[in-house]
């Protein structure tokens, strides 16, 4: 590799497209010598507000313009939160190789044969320590760590500038449910020789002490199993793998069955199943037909809905929607997770749904049942004392957060001025002796319709939300070039309140435009042929919008469809042609 | 007065039309001897599902149909989810006499003259142990509880069966900030005598021990003014009197002046201040143009906003919208409130958008600045110890909070079948030695829509929501006697992501509506002369449903409007003669 001495003195940018001031959506550009390494590339689901989207991704600009320095992505861990952008993204730009830990690739490599877009990237699975260069520039060490999900990296990025710690999502647990340690002493290793950079997880910046071990768990959940008379319900995230091992550990010492319930839940369970990161004999799972007909305390279900999401099975047993199961008097739900925050009402009207329907519901903080799986304030510490950065920029995480997290740090040492906090889009240059924020590109959110793959903008949001609020009044009506109201016009309300009987509008609308054209037409024939009917439409348009205030007093949207007899009745052949013609090159786009 | 032996032993009803399952909207009848009660009125705001929608309030069916019987309300305190439906009530029904608190009485007041209902009631304030008669069969006590708002009361209702006591909102707090303590004694003196039923507020029942004095924010809020070197803007519920006592006495300690920005702010301590629940000096309450000019730390601007609500002072401040006031570095920020669930996204994002402008935000559970107005199991484990009560109802909370406070009761010694969990609707029988749930009338709830007084019904809404999620497509033709399509159709899209070209879509609307009457026109015009338009309409319907689904790939709502040559170009006179005069039955009703 030969390098001019302008390549190698260039400064690291580092490009975060998502994951800042936000949770969600972490995607983040590291770019040296005109190579792109890209790190992670996620989703983050919709507010309630974003009407009719399906999920929301960073505004990709950036690397539309820059495709052709892509070399690679480095994947941290399985969430979808990190990986669930990545079809979306193949979509766009070219990426010609991604390594990840084993678990992450195999949910990955199912996501791309679903958009079918498996072709366009190759997967490499690679284990700790292993090491991989991507491009001429950057050579990645991935460090083993301790998450919700299992085979969870840490990633040091040799550049050329120094060395770069991105901590991916982590939590210090010293006692993980598969044995596999968080790799501290190659952390402690690279924070002896010198880590110019660190860039760490600041989801829980704002809570003090350690976050607790995933064993802390299994005395509140034993606890829910042996309080349990009945079939017991146990909802988690899909995700969760080490929690999914300890419930179904737990459903063997109780000796109950396991049925598993939910798309994501049935589809993590069989990857991690495979690559043997859930261990369980083959007769502890069985399907619902079979543990339908085994007493009631010899069964688990093990189900997705612990947000309270809408489709999931459990909200659907809750609304007593669901095909399979519904709720007796004597069942015990337990809730092995908290809500994120947005899901809170979601949660607590599934609990109490369960509970009007005679379930005992186990759920909240101080019933031992859950853990998060990143670390608190003390976590931070210990991943700053170990790495002893020169430089820190505090990610993934709500603005509040960073602050925290920069705080957290500033108390071990690290001076104010060594640190960054940044937004989306903003760009870090990073060289050996200097860490500045150097400028910004096109960042922002791209949202994708439920429709497809279509990209729903602002515009269309601003129509669905003042349809959402008002309703809409649509109004046809014909005008011959006499300037006669041809027909009774038809008029249709959809999401209007009102006690106007329809006919009435009707005929009040006919009313309105008629004595409009009669008495304003001679303003727009001018000399009888050539007619504005631009002019006459806004007329008829103002009067509607006077009619419908005054009438159902409300402010609806307003589609007037105005036809003329001055038009084509048919399509000529020469239309239809270019129609074709026109089709088929939207067709190729 | 004489009653017949058949009157004395009639069961009292209790029927609650709101609050239960849910916070929100309390309202609860007391029903004997052909006379109603009404205890509280208040509303409830709508979900984020619910378009359009103003406020929410409950299905009053039950109240208009036994109108006659209503002789009056008490008002337990001035909270909106007790006080805020009453004006709704008053275009409905008749409600001769209200009783209550004087604080809550003053911004009713204000609440029915806005509404234009002033005229429709009587409004009389009661002060602690005011002992006022409601028709013939309700004798009700007013007794001194704490709560977050000043001057609010647990009732006594001493009726023909036996004394009902109804907590009203409470929380024990031994050293009110205004000095009117609880009236324990009146509680443990009727515990003595014997209460036949206990209806008491769980909103809290799932927090064990009890709920601190409102005394407890001082160190923390006084802590936040020592700190703050610039500006200190600080933000509560407008309702939380004590509250707002404390923060102006901090600021008099403090020596700076406050400002007071956000309608219902403004409202609360101007009422607040006439009726001497709010104290403070003259020139301590200052308009912004003049603290405009005082130095930085002389300032204290108190607002509303705590809630995230988007219209409030503090969310326009850190969306950069207010007219008056920037937030400026060294400016400090203190949210001495809880995010009630389903507000916290809303919250959070105000919250970083303070800081990313420069603000220090003082917020969070372990700041000690907030404490809840309701009791914890603990405050109503000493309810029950006072009153010792025959029957328990858990009242205001949802349903785990209700199952909850149950099992508390239980634990004191209240047998569980004299307790019942009961939804709104639901009518309680009590007599002396029974209490049970002996039906239901019509419950649910009724949506104000934001156009005015028109009630939004679930058609509306799904309406709407369906709107929001895809948007609509709407589609004019017209079609003559002949069966040709005359003139190119007008085609209108709104909310729907597309990259369609519209001519192109036009073009391709006109070809699919030709070949559809061309090619079925023989089926719908029989003999030439009966034609068939439903007939054909459904068949254009559906022609066009799946041009878009395979053209747009979505799902919009399609609104087809077809005109015919066969209508009547203008209406005629008789024609508009019924209008008019139909117009009139319209105004009438």
């Amino acid at each position: 590799m030969t390098k001019t001495r302008s390549q190698t003195t260039a400064a690291l940018k580092i490009i975060p497209l998502g994951g800042l001031h936000e949770i969600g959506k972490n995607t983040c550009v590291f770019e040296i010598n005109d190579e792109i390494l890209l790190l992670d590339a996620g989703l983050a689901f919709p507010t309630e507000a974003m009407h009719g989207v399906q999920v929301v991704l960073p505004d990709l600009t950036y690397l539309r313009e820059n495709r052709h320095k892509i070399k690679g992505m480095i994947i941290t861990h399985g969430h979808e939160d990190h990986i669930g952008g990545i079809p979306f993204h193949l979509q766009q730009v070219d990426i010609p190789i991604m390594y990840g830990p084993r678990l992450a690739i195999a949910l990955l490599q199912a996501k791309l044969e679903e958009a079918g877009v498996a072709n366009r990237t190759q997967l490499h699975p690679v284990g700790p320590r292993d090491f991989v260069r991507i491009g001429s520039s950057f050579l990645v060490e991935f460090i083993r760590n301790t998450h919700s999900i299992a085979d969870s990296f840490t990633v040091a990025l040799h550049t050329p500038v120094g060395l770069v710690i991105h901590t991916g999502d982590f939590k210090m647990d010293h006692t993980p449910i598969d044995g596999e340690r968080f790799d501290l002493q190659r952390l402690a290793e690279h924070g002896e020789k010198g880590v110019l950079c660190l860039m760490s997880d600041s989801t829980n910046a704002e809570l003090s002490g350690f976050t607790p071990s995933e064993r802390a768990v299994i005395p509140g959940l034993d606890r829910a199993f042996s309080e349990a008379t009945g079939r017991l319900l146990v909802t988690t995230f899909a995700s969760s793998v080490h929690r999914v091992n300890i419930i179904l550990q737990l459903a063997q010492k109780h000796k109950r069955k396991v049925s598993v319930l939910g798309r994501s839940m049935l589809n993590v369970i069989a990857h991690a199943r495979t690559l043997g990161y859930v261990q369980c004999p083959d007769d502890l799972l069985q399907p619902m037909h079979v543990v339908r007909h085994l007493p009631e305390n010899q069964v688990v279900i093990l189900t997705t809905g612990s947000q309270g999401e809408p489709l999931s099975a459990l909200t659907r047993i809750a609304n007593r929607e669901h095909r399979e199961i519904q709720i007796r008097p004597g069942d015990t739900v337990v809730f092995s997770a908290n809500p994120i925050p947005g899901n809170t009402i979601a949660v607590v009207n599934t609990i109490d749904k369960l509970m009007a329907q005679g379930a005992k519901v186990v759920y909240g903080k101080d019933r031992g049942i859950h853990v998060s799986g990143h670390g608190s304030q003390e976590d931070q510490k210990l991943m700053l004392a170990l790495t002893k950065p020169k430089f820190f920029v505090p990610i993934h995480g709500e603005h509040r957060m960073l602050v925290k997290h920069s705080e957290t740090a500033q108390s071990l040492g690290v001076p104010a001025e060594n640190m960054v906090i940044v937004n989306n889009g903003d760009v870090i240059e990073l060289s050996p002796d200097r860490m500045q924020v150097s400028g910004k590109v096109k960042a922002g959110i791209e949202l994708v319709d439920t429709s497809g793959d279509g990209v729903v903008d602002g515009k269309v949001l601003k129509e669905r939300q003042r349809l959402a609020d008002d309703g809409v009044v649509t109004v046809a009506a014909t005008v011959d070039t006499q300037g006669q109201l041809l027909a009774t016009p038809e008029v249709h309300v959809r999401g209007v309140v009102t006690t106007l009987e329809s006919g009435l509008l009707r005929r009040l609308v006919q009313e309105t435009l008629a004595q409009t054209v009669r008495e304003r037409w001679s303003e727009f024939a001018v000399g009888g042929t050539d007619i504005d009917w631009t002019g006459l439409r806004e007329a008829m348009e103002a009067a509607l919008q006077r009619l419908i205030r005054r009438e159902l007093r409300s402010h609806p949207l307003l589609i007037l469809l105005l036809q003329t007899t001055a038009q084509a009745t048919e399509p000529s052949e020469e239309a239809n042609r270019r129609t074709r013609k026109r089709r088929s090159e939207v067709a190729a786009v």
